[in-house]
């Protein structure tokens, strides 16, 4: 139950019957483009704009991880989904056909660890049997939300991150439901982050603005569970980049803790930048949510990895905020997440 | 638990612990304005711009509900939050200072009812004995964001809404914990609602675009507890105005339900709308949040009032989903609050 200050232990952790990821283009070419259950080829999704398309992957990403694991729509009771557009157009679209009752989030790419939680704290309680997290981002949409018009062709610094175009979505359920949850990976544990501003201000530089929230989060998760880094397989940062990770790193080495072997960041694996010219890394809710579902959850299922702790990061900043010269405040939160014997 | 096809019981229902409200000039001088705890005569709130005053205005309803609650921000576990702003930047820098681990919700003008239904679905499960809900808007920040400059002065038909300038906050936590629960309201029971687009796409006309929302909500609580609307002393909408009502009103009593006499909309109790020019009533997280901390939690204390459904309904739409021609999907949160002796 309550462990610490801020985290929660399930004492009959909720599992992970199913997982789906969609992809974009660009993400089909990158170091996990094979592991991606399915790359479209067309960025738009067949719509007529981009936000029609990221509602449309949403849409694909969901019916699939229902599919995969033989789940119908109204065996799913709760859905906890968001991405980052302004009042997550994404996902009222995306998600309306599921007819399922909905909890909006925003958490900027720190998402898809809110809906985790919610989602596993629900179960856990017996409140639904199945609950299904979605979490999602598009190039196109964010550039289009944050930044420039794509035809403008502006240049990037070399800290700026690279908005996924994907889609995860995630069936949590309840143990004891037979052939469905063999080898499934449980969620044990999590650690809601709280918001960390240390003044950051520079929008091309994310990485600097979350990397404290993650740091925050990780020793949250050490001290409520009195463990250090060997009691992980992998610490997985949502979208820190380059510059993001050295920070992380330098920061929980001065607080005792040496990551270098175990971190592994969602934004550094998923493309190749130098071949891509993604600069920092990859970014975005989908980020974090499609790493998850194509390359961390069947290392889970495998048994290679037997504990992760699963931490999404998000900067919370608007063009609004940004504007009137506000700093960039991060959040992070922490999904344990272990192989199915991991505790035997 | 579970009950139904969507909703939750609480055995041991989650109590309101303390409640605060904040309101701005025109809310004051409306028919609640002698019930908010803080009127703010300046708008702005004492900050640079209407982002920062939104902010501002949540930080002082959070610490005021914790004050009357006699809480420490370190006694709280959880905070629930959201705004209707992009990336939701008002709760982002209104709650950084509470250093509490944070879910960031985004439910338009439903969150208060997403907010309360997470807080108290987390104390009721035991993941915390204290958890804080919060909702905000501000009317000048809402016209920036969807709307016109308001140096422009548009015009707006009858049918519009006006958003409300106010917060509400709410303690949620586990009873027993002696003379501070005393008279406190319960959370009985909560009914998630789902996405409704019925194809409505006047975003002058949201009250049209929100009804179905509430009908389906309000028919399946009926459903998941068996029972209709001689149940509820109140059932309680959040901003549906005089069109809104008209159409829940008239759904109903085809479905044959007569609401007339035991509904109330949140958007038109906090305005006067003929003397205040704010034609079919007020709107945003803020109308249902204020109402509720101002107005309805009194009677429930009092025990005027035994047992409502408060339903805040929130209109999916941004700038970007309107401007590309799309519907205005509804969603309806709902929310049963009883006195403490309503069961007895």
């Amino acid at each position: 139950m309550q462990r610490g200050k801020a985290s929660i232990e399930f004492e009959e952790p909720p599992v992970i019957i199913s997982s789906a990821s969609v992809a974009g283009k660009k993400e089909g070419e990158g170091p996990l483009g094979g592991c991606i259950d399915v790359v479209e080829q067309d960025d738009m999704f067949g719509m007529e704009n981009w936000e029609q398309a990221e509602s449309a992957m949403q849409k694909q990403a969901a019916d699939l991880a229902l599919e995969k694991g033989s789940i119908r729509r109204r065996e799913v009771r709760y859905l906890f989904a968001g991405d980052l557009l302004g009042q997550l157009i994404a996902t009222s679209f995306g998600t309306v056909d599921l007819e399922i009752p909905m909890f909006g989030l925003y958490g900027a790419c720190s998402t898809m660890g809110e809906a985790l939680a919610l989602a596993a704290m629900t179960v856990h309680a017996g409140y639904a049997d199945r609950t299904l997290a979605v979490a999602s981002s598009h190039f196109a949409t964010a550039e289009k939300q944050f930044r420039f018009p794509l035809a403008y062709g502006n240049q990037r610094p070399q800290s700026a991150t690279w908005t996924v175009t994907g889609c995860g979505a995630v069936v949590v359920g309840k143990e004891g439901k037979g052939a469905e949850t063999k080898n499934a990976p449980r969620i044990a544990a999590v650690t809601p982050g709280r918001i960390v501003d240390m003044g950051v201000q520079d929008s091309m530089n994310m990485g600097a603005a979350m990397a404290p929230a993650a740091v925050h989060t990780i020793r949250q998760n050490f001290e409520d569970f009195h463990v250090d880094e060997t009691y992980y397989d992998r610490i997985i940062t949502g979208d820190l980049g380059e510059i993001g990770r050295k920070l992380l790193l330098d920061m929980m080495k001065q607080a005792g803790h040496d990551l270098t072997a175990i971190h592994m960041d969602c934004g550094i694996e998923i493309y190749d930048s130098e071949k891509q010219d993604t600069h920092a890394g990859g970014s975005g809710c989908g980020c974090s949510a499609v790493t998850l579902c194509a390359f961390v959850l069947p290392r889970l299922r495998s048994g290679e990895w037997k504990r992760v702790l699963f931490l999404p990061t998000g900067a919370l900043l608007s063009t609004v905020s940004f504007n009137e010269g506000k700093s960039i405040p991060g959040i992070a939160h922490g999904v344990v997440i272990e192989a199915e014997n991991a505790g035997s």
